[in-house]
């Protein structure tokens, strides 16, 4: 397995609660269960950036894995979906890419992006929409269902005065008129765009003029346009030895930039991508659908979410796992005062974790409908973001790690230690895989 | 004159103080000198943007403002200097740029850009340093006295794994292997780059690896490698209606990334350009040898310092104005004491007023050697960043203007509103020049 020395970032606490090997840290989780009929119910959710793969390179033990997962056919064996943060692309390509690499076939539909949520908040479907990103993302905008797109580009091309910062790029000798653009009404931030300079300039531009950018800025006391971000990875492992930055670090130069012109907070109207309850939400969809294809009848029980990340992969399937145990506890009282058992909201503080809202239900999945499963376990895998082998680790983690000092999750997100506590970690995917059909009692070979 | 209407921003503390027309603000002011002998022994410091020129349109007036000041030989009656934060260029070409714009003579050593100063600061001119701006940045560090320039093109093309934010830009096929570079000593923000992602990633880098970036992130906790930053400024004014990002804004993203990662600040070793008194030491010196080829033999007394941003030109002008009189004190203090009055290091908060160093004298201007002006007085012109006819004026300024909420100056500097007053308030730089001369008793015409 690569081996990786990484910076120690905010993850120190996880040293002192394993030994090496794959270890059962969490210890709320359940340790023994028999599913005595028909398949294991249970599904698989992958990361793939510094899980199945670093850059464009193959992590060493992934295609084995998946020669397991799947039967003589081709058919998986349970269900499994690869959840990423990455946007900027099609599913369609990205399914394509993991085939390729995994050597396994990956249907569009076991992929999920970090946008791929935005399907359910069709209230912004018909708005003129800004989007920011690089890659596709007008294409992907269409595909998730927004019918009015505006990207940067066609924005600096109707206002030729707005976008100075690169001397070569200013306008030349006689001053173009600005054209005529309909009103921006939301701004849709996909994933990190290339000229940082270019987007923020302008996103900060719609935003003060209430999505007219040829007016003048306008007082920043009145709530600001909906800003929906995809996305919120501060740091991800490609082939440099050091992480690299993501969309997070975008979003960063963005809330900073606002308030440092305006005085006032950045406000977002969804935050979507792991860690985000939304997005287990619509991961939790697919799983189902995948079973159903399996032609399993037996809902899904439990999920296991395979991870490099701990503030995205394992923050993101803790906070779930909590928000599952919060409506299942609903359910049985609502049992108990002798109503049907379905759930209409619950008031878990796992899925209102943040001041933003669209973290939890607010796209409105229908999780009344149909069985939830019981929890959701993370596994945390170390060919990636987290390494084991982090150097200068004090003896006592609370003296480095605090809310002030180092916490790599968004803004918006509150920094809760137990949240990054993985149920398990382990060395890589293959073991993480294994680790999995053992817990539940699954022959994998 | 163009009128504009701008965004309230954090001026409006401005709006109580003053009427239309030019109007004396400042009550600290002298108002009556008698200059007895030779020509009137004052200098004119001019800001270019939102002063002479937006964008590469000319303010109206600037050119005829222009005429008045020069002989029928074309001399200058006063000593003249150009103060401007842009920086991204080179001496030369703002000043043949000038000469263009206002029909008059300006001759390289009457311009000062944001990084001039560096040139004093030679105990960097050995180092390797690594430069982050735009245009022709490495010839600007060899003509400041850098003798080892490394760019972000040439730290991308060694370490072509380290810059992956652009998709397009990602290395193809087979991973290029890293060149050996040699350790970075510095670094150096001469002005805002193009492509932010990238600068940012690489700087960040070089900061975190203690300037050899194919290392290992290191802890945080030492300190890091020198960063002087040139060109604090967050807007300026091109030809669109509302102010563009300027450098400060750069500056506000690097100093958020860098603290989101390490849990600390990063730490200027030096910030030059306006409002930082290096900057006015190093313009005073310009305006010194101006004042000797027009054969002035007699100290100048006063200077005027003309600009459109508080922030900038006005809070700069009274800083140094505030070091100025600090300076005369300290020495009229050692005369009493029976000293020589050569003034060796005056303990003035004036020149210490930021936490970083290189803000005062620490790159040694000999103001020891030769007499200093009296003083400096402000004057803000409304055809640029600010503007009196700002909108939704509050009646009682101090409820929106705070530090925490609308404070346009850098971090590093700290909120003082006495330091944002103006002298003068005019409408264009005409009046700015003629109440300059009236003040003076020098006739212009």
């Amino acid at each position: 397995m690569q081996r990786l020395k990484i910076w120690k970032g905010g993850w120190s606490l996880l040293k002192s609660s394993f030994e090496r090997g794959s270890t059962h840290v969490n210890r709320s989780e359940p340790s023994s269960r028999a599913y005595s009929q028909g398949p294991s119910p249970f599904g698989l959710l992958f990361d793939i950036d510094g899980v199945l793969v670093r850059g464009r390179t193959p992590i060493p033990g992934a295609k084995q894995c998946f020669k397991k997962l799947v039967d003589r056919n081709g058919k998986y064996k349970v269900p499994v979906v690869f959840v990423t943060n990455a946007g900027n692309c099609m599913r369609q390509t990205k399914a394509e890419h993991l085939s390729q690499l995994l050597e396994a076939e990956v249907s569009p539909d076991q992929v999920m992006l970090s946008h791929s949520p935005l399907r359910m908040f069709t209230q912004f479907h018909k708005m003129s929409v800004l989007v920011s990103g690089q890659g596709p993302v007008e294409e992907v905008a269409h595909n998730l269902g927004f019918e009015d797109v505006v990207t940067i580009d066609t924005l600096r091309e109707a206002y030729p005065l707005l976008d100075v910062v690169d001397h070569d790029r200013r306008p030349k000798d006689k001053i173009p008129p600005t054209k005529g653009l309909r009103k921006i009404d939301a701004v849709i931030l996909f994933g990190e765009p290339v000229r940082w300079e270019t987007n923020l300039q302008l996103i900060v531009d719609v935003l003060l003029t209430n999505g007219s950018p040829d007016n003048n800025w306008a007082s920043a006391r009145s709530p600001h346009l909906p800003v929906l971000a995809c996305n919120m990875d501060l740091l991800w492992m490609a082939e440099a030895k050091n992480p690299r930055f993501g969309h997070g670090m975008f979003l960063v130069c963005l809330e900073n930039l606002y308030k440092k012109v305006t005085g006032y907070d950045l406000k977002y109207e969804a935050l979507i991508g792991k860690p985000s309850v939304v997005t287990y939400n619509y991961a939790e969809q697919l799983i189902r659908q995948q079973a159903e294809k399996l032609g399993w009848t037996t809902p899904v029980k439990r999920l296991y979410a395979i991870g490099d990340n701990p503030m995205a992969d394992i923050y993101g399937a803790n906070l779930y796992n909590r928000y599952l145990q919060t409506v299942h506890l609903d359910k049985v009282q609502l049992k108990a005062k002798g109503g049907s058992g379905a759930v209409d909201a619950p008031t878990d503080s796992a899925a209102s974790q943040t001041s933003s809202s669209g973290l939890g239900r607010s796209a409105g999945g229908g999780e009344a409908e149909h069985e939830l499963p019981e929890g959701c376990s993370s596994i945390l895998v170390c060919t990636g973001v987290y390494s084991k082998d982090q150097e200068e680790l004090p003896s006592d983690p609370s003296e480095t790690v605090t809310e002030q000092r180092i916490f790599h999750g968004h803004r918006d997100f509150r920094f809760d230690p137990s949240l990054m506590q993985p149920s398990f970690v382990v060395n890589d995917v293959q073991e993480a895989v294994e680790l999995v059909f053992q817990q539940e009692r699954w022959p994998l070979e």
